[in-house]
């Protein structure tokens, strides 16, 4: 049966594999300080231009969330989020954790504006009992959102200078990153994220990696010794290699961008489809994020020949689904999905 | 000046500081194995008529509501609570600092509702994503809530039923306890709070002590090596005895129970008062806890004489502002107040 | 039954309890904003010859070491203590609970060595893989310790030097400060604390109080948003005032010192009788914690008369026994105990 | 430059790479719901010989003692370790970052008795303090250990009656499993391991994997909501395939162990090597680690051309050094290393 449940499906494009391989017996040094992760961060310092970033590889997501939230905030402080937002609702409650509250700010498709950000900074500098609240740390985004919708790139500024004026620092969860920056509908491009965040993570796991986040900081703001707090977290990987050479390869000739773009002509393929047999969006996501309204009854008989993701009710007879594209999405796939539906 | 400026002005009642007096020099156990304490438990469990109970003393508030949700709940789980309520806005994170996320449901004048609990665990139970969640594992009330206001019987009623249901705890943040179940305005005594709620406290330090509250486990259920877990969490005093010979005061004859309604006819007074000069209730509290709209020359004028919280913006002209009455109040300083607004 | 078990048998010393009468209907600001709090601490500042000192109170001993070494170390920290240090072993484990290792050196007599110090730095600094462990971040010393024993101004400039020359705080838990600085054998006294200690606190709840501690931060260091992290913890007394006044009590006329003294001269009439008798002692304890040589059937023979602390195991047929006195011990009952033995 | 530095120097084993890169475009569910993980799984608890045993992957070593031991005990448990043990010395204080205090025993190369074990619970049962302490709730061991030795069947045995008789677990870290269980000197084998401890993990990273460690509970002792704990610390991997499909390769035709008993014979050859060549074991390894006495200008000398991890000091003039073979280490290497010494 196909699937578009995710976009985590499969393992690893086969360039990264083929890296994986070739590389294999060559002997290097543990917990990062291998050469191919020092190739792999001159490399996204180069993309992403901002030669003074530093550059750390984590495995996972949520692990990535955890490890930065935790150890970039004071204990006393907590993180603003969207109320969608994946540390808000999908970490099983990773960050509170980790001993941090997050903030959880209304959200409209999966965003927060800079306005809204500003009000509850402004608010909470205004409350006499502040010293009796957990004072706001960080604003976190995702980008694309949970919701596959992206910021553009005035809200991203306007974001920014909130953040800069309250000197708390601004982090892009970017597990879907290239999906975002590779957008047709996007004005952002990767240097902007760099110039706006102070911290963001470039997602691998559902972008061609096996598993993998690339940290960056971008104003000289990694936490003091940072490697033994990611090994308090049991997030330092020993063969810290096989992260770093997942991502020397995604940033060799373009390639993570490449595949991304393969996803998002995949997704806008998709989206037509169903636009056209007279299928309802429920977000219009520009990127590999599809959300549509299906009956139950559509949804039990579809089913039964592919796989995807059932959200939540959208009324009595529907429901709001969500099929995900790829890099490693077939065109073959798209077009069979189009025809059962 | 005279103040209203909170319940927490002044020591302890009279009665309570010479049960200090007369017991000080008899020698006890540590740690709240002396025989105050013993009598103290003895008396609660009588009062609230629930023989099986366990009570447990400590300090206070922020204290308390820590040490029972993080040790009645598992590390996985999180409290539901208002989105007003203390351990969500004012306990400065203390919750998630213990690694528990706090579940903010809307509320209305401080409270939540059945309907809303048991909607939220029954969305949380059919999501498919539960998994990757924080699991909600009990839910918090106040009562008195942060505004004032109180639950009904049949609230409460409908809140335990949703919680056995479910089977998580509901537990009760009787910080001002006294001035809820001896308002005009309540149907709910303290043997109904002890039949509904499987777990609440009974604020000392509010309402006539220095310092304690009094936790009641109705459930056969206080947490295993419940002692240790205080230790743990630096919550274990050694001289037991001073919160166990306050509260064992405050158990004889009534006395709490008397102070606490003198709280309430002297915040009844204050708004007959306010309100028959003209001014607006904010919320029309039955407690002790009295909420007006004052115009913010109004208040800046009557800051000189006395001393009140100023809430929140109401409009451009006028702020939220709250009076407090407790055992301490005299019906003097009420007149004298009425006089100067 | 007469009891020498511990030293908070009772409540407080009455002219601590005279000022919590005298003081009781003052209205005051909550949380150690009070005015009481303030003018212990001016006093507290002038006793120890350091001006610049911050002074904060808190309820209890366990609680204030846990609530220093959480907020004073980064969270990759570790703090050192003797392996007989009370955050070692007798806290239930609050510190690893709050999130940091207790590294433990070996310790004679309940103390540990400027000597040994110096080497687990240095050992830990030239460690290849020291970034795989917990930093060495602050020394925990008591004084008197858990034995009774004492540092001599040599041993405390000593560790000192040792921690100002690499950076790390000295922190002293102070709990029975009092027995320290009058017992005739120390040449330490309270100015010497503030000055070779970063951290100290003065131990209320063991010597005259019925709770309390006040910490002292020496350097300029008391940790940023304290207030915020004391409440955190769930810390933060509402009527701080209880502790505030009962520490401005005992630093006024010399309480504090005076009723520790009595409590050394009960210890030292306790010691000569014991060893005028024939018995041994198993510390040359000079402060009020006495450490006893006792057959097991001496043992139960006394407990019919006496309560006392039954240490560990000596030898076959004997056991080490402690015998505390404090501010409360009445000469009466030093004698009465003398003829028992 | 040749290294036998540590055991994780290069990528994974050819086959293990090969089965990766024949599944590579499967789609698969996410979070080790995927078959690959479910076929490997039953191929473990075939060969431990449990049938009931429950195996579960994550990624790496430190992550995985955190995850077992911090969701294994209670909150006011503590583990029993080794002093020299990884949790104690080597994982930046993860454990008591994760809450709980590591109470270290003192070890003979690396391994501690079941009757210090028996001892320290004895002790503590019988303390009267007991509820001030951290609660014994795990003993963890490492075999093989951090110096290579191995435990005997009947330590292991002996180990394991103490833990059951006390009612805790007994937790193996086998981040080198096959290594001791492959090795000459040893009469456990691996069902010997799942026969006699509660919970162990097979380790994968350091025995030709690129990452990942299997964990063994043997006992129907998962600890409840185990994926959502694991979300929790950060440490559930998206793609759970791809560490179970190389614990499926790993063990299928005995691949684990094949290459395991090669890490020995290079082991074995090269302490033979050193042997004969006049240089003194330091601890007689009979696993993957060697470690050997050498002079300061040896080391240096060697230094030059071969890559080795210089331990502790001995004496003046010497120094412990560690060569570790993998089953990567080529006969080539070893004969080269033998020809440099």
């Amino acid at each position: 049966m196909i699937s578009f449940e995710n976009d985590y499906l499969e393992g690893a494009h086969e360039k990264v594999l083929q890296r994986l391989i070739e590389t294999n017996m060559v002997q290097e040094a543990g917990y990062g300080a291998d050469q191919f992760s020092q190739q792999a961060a001159d490399k996204i310092r180069e993309i992403i231009d901002c030669p003074h970033a530093t550059v750390r590889f984590l495995v996972g997501g949520t692990q990535t969330n955890q490890v930065v939230i935790s150890t970039v905030l004071e204990p006393y402080e907590a993180v603003i989020s969207a109320n969608t937002g994946h540390v808000a609702v999908h970490e099983g409650g990773a960050i509170e954790f980790s001993g941090h509250k997050v903030i959880e700010l209304e959200s409209n498709e999966g965003k927060i504006t800079a306005e809204s950000v500003k009000q509850y900074l402004e608010t909470f500098n205004s409350d006499f009992k502040k010293e009796h609240m957990a004072f706001p740390g960080m604003v976190y985004i995702s980008h694309p959102t949970e919701y596959g919708t992206l910021y553009s790139k005035s809200e991203l500024q306007a974001l920014s200078e909130v953040c800069r004026k309250h000197q708390i620092p601004l982090f892009m969860d970017g597990a879907r990153l290239g999906y975002g920056v590779m957008s047709d509908a996007t004005d952002v491009d990767i240097t902007d994220i760099a110039k706006y965040c102070d911290i963001f993570y470039i997602g691998g796991t559902k972008v061609g990696a096996l598993c993998g986040e690339a940290i960056v900081f971008t104003q000289y703001n990694e936490p003091k010794h940072f490697t033994t707090r990611i090994k308090q977290h049991g997030a330092l990987l020993a063969k810290g290699r096989l992260v770093g050479i997942q991502f020397l390869e995604l940033f060799t000739n373009n390639l993570y961008f490449d595949i991304s773009r393969h996803a998002i002509h995949m997704a806008n393929k998709m989206k037509k489809g169903f636009i056209d047999k007279g299928y309802r969006v429920y977000f219009d996501s520009p990127t590999n994020q599809q959300f549509f309204i299906l009956s139950e009854e559509k949804i039990q008989q579809l089913q039964q020949k592919v796989k995807f993701a059932v959200w939540e009710k959208y009324d009595e007879n529907h429901r709001v689904v969500r099929f995900a594209t790829s890099w490693a999405t077939t065109e073959e796939n798209v077009n069979q999905l189009l025809e059962l539906i």
